[in-house]
């Protein structure tokens, strides 16, 4: 019953298969072998648009390096103030950037709103020579609260952002998250809704560990390569990183993985809808569960052995972060049901 | 009439005559000249405690150098979320510091709170690998919106910020017009509150360009040497730096220069309160004055040749900025308020 | 017949093993997993002192952390000229030193001499503010020749170092090869000749993709784990870095691998040693040989398919170089020697 | 008798007179003032085509920010081994690139071969994501040997650096004095050989502290306001830095000042010239004389209170460095050179 993270859990076995294969002979090293050399092509056609795609190992260094493409040093990047890269990421914005500024804004459910975003840009920066230059938009999607951006919210942002001389960049840690929740496409979430850059996460998906930044805009990639190298994301055998992504595309296993997790989440939640006292603190759209619990109920859980973080404390009581990944099954979030109805009494 | 800035007005006779007085004879390069190794005994003295001294030209070197020297790349330094490090430095605190992550908080008339600022540090983000790790808290003395922490405001907030393991820097730009602004010295405002490192202004307060970084806990000093000269603000004729400060302290000049520029901002706030239709911002501690001007008024003032910045519009009205130089005189200040009374009708 | 590099080489069955182990079940994430945390026993065990590890996945992340670790960004750096750190990182050190100075000096066979060590050294530079402070010495074992330092050697050079208030490090991309070639221990090679950390190398040796940060003062590690953090190299699923690391030091399996490629390296060089007309232009210690190849040879040896780089000009003909992976078998290497013969005519 | 660099000088008369005229009155900060905004067009106007000037205060700031504009934080910079930039500035350079490489090549008094920097271009580095990236190319006029690069000798350096895709700085802290060094104009010595931004110095030349970043392709000239001010360079007083720079090209002072400095140099080597046991080290070019010095000729001058630096022992003896400043006289030359003959016996 480890419901810590999505990265508690393993890689799946397609993962393990593809990297089995992808052993076998030699290959040129750092990118110049097949299975790297067709991403570019595989992701092209997911996304129905022309991509650059660049491999790399986490999710920080994809937001990071992806951020670095499209914000100077002298710049400034806006995004949620929960954001992942303005609070778990140990700087490495502001490293890769060389230094350029964060700043995050509020937004309820983990969501920013073009209200907030419109009101953070009008303050007369751009051109003026004592003002970081306000230069990327970053949304999470799906965000660290569990929700999702729909497109039309996606595209009212990056309209304001561009509209503002930003780039959009896309924290998609859990893209496929995002995109097996809705009806809408990866294209519709992405470049068709004007985000510019995608960290496409896998790990927390089911890969070992990879990641890939994909560019819509190619002309932003063009120091892409020497970024990566400098900040030692560049992989000798690369071909290990590429498999991964690769396996991930085919039959379209990102997905299936992504609509389990979904549906454990969505499970979850409806369970815990059936257990007097445990609230449900922002909408279930994703594959996490933010739920209130009394603390009988969190002694109990934790007494049966289930792991799983604190994450709030609002004032009206704590909320808990329950991630379901990958392969979690229907039984296990059974179990964790049982235990907490148990503790409930 | 020009209010713009205080860096709008040039420098004070006293400093012309010290330059000048320094410019005899050769002198060693780099700081090792007599009047710049006399500088940690001036202000030791001035301030009843064992400084470290390095001048520097621009108070943004000042405080970014100040910040690197008290924060970590994978550090974070909390600030008011107006302040001038924040806002007006073009990254520059991010740039010395090899990537700082800059945490803006809000507060009331420019000002932090001891509550505001204990909420952002118990995030538990000390000793977590994910996070920025809480470093230094920065204190604009005086503020942005012109007022003033008292010793005691500085002292619990340097409180929370030692318990919480950050160090504390003053951006003193304005130093000398808190200093003047009330009963306590320089001593109570700084070292004696918590302190442990000031960026001592002078260009504001009538030096041609001359701030000091003064350390209170001469240990944290170790690499400014390198830094300095690193950032490019090791001056080759230090003399002519350090001569401008050393006659700032001669006879009390810098806090007589302020003491009038205080004044004139009283007056100017005191004929403002009499004129229909004129608010103060708000309070007026220093030697700047925030009023919000009828557009009628503004307008007729502009008619009449008078400077001045619109500063914000928070929805009652439009905020103008007035500051007073350290050589405005009474005469200066009846003629701008003259021209308001006229513009009033 | 592909001798490019290690790194064309796969990973061993061994290693992908591990993987499948570690895969069972879940772990806390981010190195709090029982592989991870068990890795300071595991090389301390090793090296028969205290050491603190932490996985990476690249060699140039590992080099440039470390480096960061013992240089701040006002320190410069002392290293072949040729080395990986100074040619090959794109300027990774420097990334993260935050723009530490790196300063190539040179040496035949790939190795510096302590004479050239103590020139750099004598130019004054410790602790003036003008100057580059003299911080780290970085040795590379084996050395980009395919030569390796001995004990003797590096501790000549370590005390040159030491006494100029340097630390040192090691790039040990291909430390298992110079372990390997001679008498001497991992701790003689290291610790005990003088090294204060060293980039442990992994993959090129047989792994997916592992490094480890081994530091053998404690001390120097206080900021690692942000600093890895905050340059994208904390992995998620740490236990799959972890694994492939302790996999080599189970049963000795990093040296048997690396025993192989040194053997199969001392092979080609014999049988080349035979063949008129082609020349061995560095003593072959470890796993590379570089060697001077006549045109006829060079391109007979490409028509039958043979891979391999071409090195270096130095005026009496072209240097190829041909790198043994830990797979290469005794029949790869005749298969290539046969061809160099045929061509040889 | 302080020989011991131009900067043990103070100011010249005219510039204090300048900076005087220039306290008159209030004016617009940062840049907006008339003196300042009238920069661009006397230094078009001395150059003979279109300039972008940025004042600074010292020459570590404007090469560095030069060098920052050229070269991004991937790239390499080629530059002689004992430059200022790459010995003298604390890793300015590398700290506003953002981590570029620093790469000093060798080359007899003090200047660069069209040979060296070749052979140094040839590595093919330049597209290879492993590599720093070929980017700019920085000459020192005059160098730090007192001598100057020929117009000739800049085109030759200047168009393989071109052809090999860098730009091209010159740091001229002691310009003036390579200009009336010879029959060459300032657009001989920079644009019209190739030259694409210029450090232009006058503190060594008699200002206080002012030196000028002039770009000679606008384009480049993009993001200075930004880079400058995110180092803490913008000065607020900036009239005050405006000035100097006006009053040196006035009635051609700094042409003035150098002629000077250069004559007194050259009186120097003349005269040394006839002490037995004295050598000259390198070509006297500008305002600077490298002597080798018997220790009994140094002791007597030294006991006499002539202040001079030592530079280097070749193994031939010991080199001193005498630079003679702008504000120098004959007599004081003169009672240098009778100390070193009443020393020489």
């Amino acid at each position: 019953m480890d419901f810590r993270s999505d990265n508690i859990a393993g890689a799946a076995p397609e993962i393990f298969a593809a990297l089995q294969k992808a052993n076998e002979g030699t290959a040129a090293s750092y990118g110049a072998d097949d299975i790297s050399r067709d991403l570019d092509r595989r992701f092209s056609s997911l996304f129905g648009t022309d991509c650059r795609v660049f491999p790399v190992a986490t999710g920080t260094a994809a937001n990071a390096l992806a951020l670095a493409a499209i914000c100077p040093s002298h710049g400034a990047i806006y995004c949620h103030e929960e954001s992942h890269i303005q609070v778990d990421e140990c700087n490495a914005p502001e490293a890769f950037t060389g230094g350029a500024k964060m700043l995050g804004l509020a937004g309820s459910d983990g969501k920013l709103t073009p209200e907030v975003l419109a009101r953070a840009l009008s303050l007369g920066w751009r051109g003026s020579q004592h003002n970081p230059q306000p230069s990327a938009l970053s949304l999470t999607q799906a965000t660290e609260a569990g929700t999702i951006y729909s497109p039309a919210e996606i595209t009212a942002l990056a309209r304001i952002a561009h509209d503002g001389g930003l780039h959009v960049h896309m924290d998609g840690a859990r893209f496929a998250n995002a995109v097996v929740a809705g009806n809408a496409s990866s294209a519709d979430l992405t470049w068709k809704a004007g985000v510019d850059v995608l960290s496409f996460g896998a790990t927390k998906n089911g890969a070992l560990a990879a990641e890939a930044v994909v560019f819509f805009k190619p002309e932003l990639a063009e120091s892409f390569l020497f970024r990566r190298k400098r900040a030692g994301h560049l992989f000798s055998k690369m071909r290990f990183l590429s498999a991964q992504l690769a396996a991930m595309l085919e039959n379209d296993l990102w997905l299936r993985l992504a609509r389990n997790a979904n549906a454990r989440a969505r499970q979850l939640a409806d369970g815990f809808a059936t257990i007097p006292g445990v609230r449900i603190a922002y909408p279930v759209q994703a594959n996490e569960v933010f739920a209130l619990l009394p603390e009988k109920i969190r002694a109990g859980m934790a007494a049966d052995g289930a792991l799983f973080h604190p994450w709030s404390d609002d004032g009206n009581g704590a909320v808990y972060r329950f991630v379901c990944a990958f392969d979690k099954t229907e039984a296990d979030i059974a179990a964790l049901l049982r235990s907490a109805s148990r503790a409930a009494g």
